[in-house]
């Protein structure tokens, strides 16, 4: 091993720090007047017994698999029953990261809220420190927690050995994905389960707030009001730390898989380069993240808030392409390596890298063009809102299903070109790249839901209406960073999961995927099905949810006497409990679906037949992940141009005209698209091919020995007469 | 040859002479009063209008592939020019098909009327021979032509050789993909054509009449309402006439081709059994479709008109499968056959078309449940009705991706076994038993339009309740076999293009498609998003078409005085323009990519990326047809569930209700899914794979000799030292 690698969990723990302080600062920050920190607190305490009830279903869930795996990994040779202890720290980790966030956007919401009174500077400064307490929390806890499992292992299996390409890696890597089988499992199950209480609560809260007792948003006198602030919490929050967690792990994991089985002449770091090179670019990003946040401020209350956002994202991406150009040219060997006959050098993986990025800003842009207001795809809904819901309804799911042929071309080409550099390890070191400033990315999404929030407290605190005013403009920007987010999550778990994929080949003993095969197609179209039930599960569940919740809300405005008033207080908590439940409950059986369909189909059919699954699932998700979370944002922007006015052949329409409402169904409709159902899908199509890679020890064809065995002698055909 | 493939085009003419007879039969009952002829004879003009208007475009792009084709048949050795004029023929057959069917339709619709007046077993009889006419008409062009083209074919490539699996062989049915190539082209044109005509002239006409202006159905103060009875015959009946002849000769092209391929020892067809076994079974379909439409007929008003068109419907496979039993065992070899290194028997074959029957009826039958009134489905929507249009179409959405679930699994279960039993002659001689009773399924899903224009009629020339309430009955059960065709047909599509993706990579000489190579699994998301791009044009179109409807009707009711008293005209034919113009427009971009996609990339990126695109292409396209199509269906009876009045949480709601309001927008949103892009993507992903097939020789990886080329010798490896 190299000394080297002692430095990704030192990173990790430097990050950290870094982390703590920042969080100390949010705590310092003036917390308002009492009736803004009670209303925090409802919040908070709402956010916190979500996820202590979902970590009660979890931890049965999370044991019973750890000890499954522990138990298998002992029935093959290249695996241990220490992959259920990986798991279980996995999935232990990715439930922190998710609490971590939560705990500081609780925190940072009531703060904003507070500093809006001031400046929009001010507010910005709070709100997005809150995200990057959860972006660097995140990041340095998948670098310090890979980083040191890897070293673990090392000692435990190859230890003296110093076979770094033999069985005793592949055993290595074997158990460290576990760690991310735990990781994206919780993901899946945050992602979706936080995914159906918040819409469930924004939707119910709208259909009766809004629609039927024609109060606004975030009005107290709706009792959903702080089940919907609370959904943006365990949502866009918890939910999306988990996500981030689980894929960052993932790909880092998929690309050292791959490097164990480059063929090279000695390198910089004991012949182990190729597989702790994603580990020390995923150190790097974190790095450059942390120094970029640095530039993320606005001078006054008419700076450009997605300007400062935008420098301090490129400004770590870019730093982070620089850096890794010496790191790559110094660490990796000087001559040619090869990974399943293709042969690259180090300038190739570069390139790769360098790839990732711009396949990563390529699918933002795109996804930015289909959901900003202004732009043709959301002034088409616009326009056809005046003919009413169905062709409002009509439009958006055109414009996301359109929305698909750009993204997929880019996709289609990234990987056709990362591969052509470097091989399957080209495609996975792309995806490293693209996932590299997980933190900064992650700081970005999560400032939009604080601002969301503390736009609700100003509103239900009765701030000035500039404290609003300010709130929105942070809130509109979070908006647009959502969609993007969402467009970039989608193209890096499209490359991972090919990774992960090319993974569990390399492990399952297969060297193809033939599709001309009638089973294997036969598992394509099982496969790509999956997606479809899966975001039919989430969806109808959001609709279910809702109307309990509509219910509830109904009941609470009949029969508790001065509720609209405002001289009697509603009760918030029933409708806390609605959500919380349903979620819990809803969540169950999408997850299972996930984590099942592979272990039935390769124990079934092979891993052949599980190829085509994976093949089937990743190319249908990737395809419904965009065209949901695409028409779900591009209906949320029709819907608010209308605050401003829009022009729809001649006349201008507002808010409450007939366009309008038209809107607010599309919006409605979208709302599980972009926030349950559609982000779920780059966790289902990971987790589903590392449910495989685990597996996959089992399910071999034959055994195998480590690919870099000594080159088989050549061979000629010789005619046999 | 033998001389009992001369049987095949006679039957083809038996079937004619039928047709014309049933013809005459229907020309010759009552045709109504003269305000009814006059209404009739409008929508048929209407009619005959687009279907020329679409001629004038399609003869252009016609004769341009023609010539193209005619040109690239010569610069190989395993094609011909006559490429060229057998596409032009199937062209020609197609177009001739769908005039065919518009031709009786409009004829049989006023008469359907008229027999309304007098009972219900009349009504029946004269709209099921109508759609008969078209069945046994399609049917009859589809066997005539495959049949005397093939015959032809035969003598002039193989003719005095006797080499039947040789490259003379495979010359003869690559020109005759040219044949199908036509038939499929026109097929997608007429479909997306017809499509966007009939639901821009119905959304146009819901939209302002029955929302707007608060008048009925079919209300002859109306602008849109010729316009939409016009749809229901170019797009309902014409679109669906050409669509079935091209998966009709589609899939028994697909049989021969793999036919072709199989090695046996001497059979009694003169060693072409299993090529003439599709053409054969396709007969003997035809006939006892024909036999069988004599048991559809219901004695009196209370008859169950499901029920006997069910009787005739499995009469016809039953029939058509006891007889196929004796024609495989004495034509067949009756030792073993083998196709790519699996081995058969002709018993595996007759159990593959019994397969294939089994998958076809379960598809429909679980169509139905997703559709149908009263079922578990359609009343979940007809709840999430009542509060509101998101929740019913988050609803409808849910019901749609759902419902792929079974269909899926049946289908993968499908293609597993008739694989394993007969290898992937397996898999296309279950379609093609599958597709064998054609003419009775077109029969049935034709007389469903007819009998909605019949009720048209009636409405519009003031008939009596009770004949409106016959054609009302009709309607009804012809909405359920349009949905349940529909399920069959995304079926048989899927079998069809694996066969032909079969054929195709047999032409293209590649063994196999392999998805691990980056290249391929990038055709694969490449071919995925094909379908969604192809909806998408075909949503917005119809979107965009129903905005200018609305635009016509809203002006003439401004501007034409009288109009609403009834005692002025509209002026119908400016609707009727409106709608012709468009869907001639906006079918081109669509079909452009259809045909042109598979030409780049195979061109480009060579056949095994392009089967990989084809892989996307079919697993994604039957993914959103079943979705589409049942999503649509659905959402249309939750809505029509308020006409007899629901019960949802004890209260009782009917038409003008706010619950119903909200159905009615799915409706709506239903309308462009299952009549224009649902129903197109069983053509898409067909065209596509011949496309594929046709162009399969130019870019071929190596000449290959034909399969049945003596065997090479065995091979040993010998380690060089």
């Amino acid at each position: 091993m190299t000394p080297l690698l002692y430095l990704v969990p030192v990173l990790g723990i430097v990050g950290l720090i870094v982390m703590f302080a920042k969080a100390g600062w949010v705590n310092r920050q003036d917390a308002g007047s009492s009736d803004m920190q009670e209303i925090a607190n409802a919040i908070a305490a709402g956010a916190l017994a979500f996820l202590k009830a979902e970590w009660r279903v979890l931890i049965v869930f999370g044991l019973a698999v750890a000890v499954l795996l522990a138990f298998s990994g002992t029935l093959v040779e290249n695996s241990d029953w220490v992959i259920g202890v990986a798991f279980a720290i996995g999935a232990f980790i990715s439930a922190l990261a998710g609490y971590i966030g939560m705990n500081i956007a609780t925190k940072a919401n009531v703060r904003t809220s507070q500093a809006g009174r001031t400046s929009l500077a001010k507010a910005l400064s709070v709100s997005f420190t809150g995200g990057s307490v959860m972006g660097i929390g995140v990041a340095s806890l998948a670098v310090l927690g890979l980083g040191s499992l890897f070293i673990l292992f090392y000692h435990l299996y190859v230890g003296e050995t110093g076979n770094v390409n033999g069985l005793e890696m592949e055993k290595a890597l074997e158990v460290l994905a576990g760690f991310s089988l735990g990781a994206e499992s919780i993901a899946l199950f945050a992602r979706v389960g936080g995914g159906i209480y918040t819409k469930a609560a924004d939707v119910g809260a709208d259909l009766v707030g809004k629609v039927e007792a024609g109060i606004p948003e975030d009005d107290p006198r709706n009792p959903a009001t702080i089940a919907d602030n609370v959904g943006d919490n365990v949502g866009d929050v918890a939910g999306m730390g988990a996500d981030l967690f689980g894929s960052y792990v993932a790909t880092t994991l998929a690309t050292m898989v791959l490097g164990r089985e480059i063929v090279s002449t000695g390198d910089n770091a004991n012949g182990i380069a190729p597989i702790a090179l994603p580990m020390l670019i995923a150190g790097l990003g974190l790095v450059f993240s942390i120094i970029s946040m640095a530039f993320v401020r606005v001078s006054d209350d008419n700076g450009s808030v997605q300007k400062a956002l935008n420098i301090g994202n490129w400004g770590s991406i870019i730093l982070t392409a620089i850096a890794s150009f010496p790191l790559v040219k110094w660490l990796l060997p000087s001559g040619t390596m090869s990974i399943r006959g293709v042969e690259f050098v180090s300038e190739d993986v570069f390139h790769s890298i360098l790839l990732g990025l711009v396949v990563g800003a390529i699918m933002s842009a795109v996804t930015e063009y289909y959901t900003a207001i202004g732009k043709r795809p959301v002034r088409s809904i616009v326009q056809q809102s005046s003919t009413g819901h169905a062709t409002n309804i009509i439009g958006g799911i055109s414009v996301g299903m359109e929305s698909t042929v750009i993204p997929i071309i880019v996709l289609a080409t990234g990987i056709f070109l990362s591969y052509k550099f470097a091989g399957l390890y080209g495609v996975a070191i792309a995806a490293s790249g693209m996932m590299a400033t997980t933190a900064m990315q992650l700081a970005i999404d999560a400032f939009g839901p604080i601002a969301d929030n503390a736009g609700g407290i100003a509103e239900m605190s009765h701030l000035p209406e500039e404290v609003r005013g300010r709130t929105d403009v942070l809130d509109a920007v979070g908006n647009t960073t959502a969609a993007t987010g969402k467009g970039f999550a989608i193209a890096s778990a499209a490359l991972t999961s090919l990774a992960l994929f090319a993974a569990f080949c390399g492990t399952a003993g297969i060297s193809s995927i033939d599709i001309f095969k009638a089973d294997v197609l036969a598992g394509l179209f099982v496969g790509a099905m999956v997606p479809f039930i899966f975001s039919s599960l989430a969806i109808a569940a959001v609709g279910r949810a809702a109307m309990k919740m509509v219910e509830e809300v109904r009941r609470q405005f009949r029969e508790i006497p001065g509720i609209m008033e405002g001289t009697a207080k509603p009760e918030y908590d029933k409708c806390v409990a609605i959500s919380t439940q349903a979620s819990i409950r809803e969540m169950v059986a999408p997850g299972l679906i996930a984590l099942l369909v592979p272990v039935i189909i390769g124990f079934l059919f092979g891993p052949e037949v599980l190829g085509g699954t994976l093949a089937g699932v990743t190319v249908s998700g990737v395809l419904l992940g965009i065209f949901q979370n695409n028409a779900g944002g591009a209906w949320d922007n029709a819907k608010k141009s209308f605050e401003k006015g829009v022009d729809i052949n001649g006349t201008i329409y507002y808010k409450k005209s007939e366009p309008h409402k038209a809107a607010v169904t599309g919006d409605t409709v979208g709302d599980p698209f972009k926030d349950t159902s559609g982000p779920s899908m780059n966790i289902l199509i990971k987790l589903m091919s590392i449910v495989s890679l685990v597996i996959a020890p089992h399910i071999a064809v034959q055994k195998h020995e480590a690919s870099k065995a000594p080159v088989p002698p050549k061979v000629v055909l010789v005619a046999k007469k």
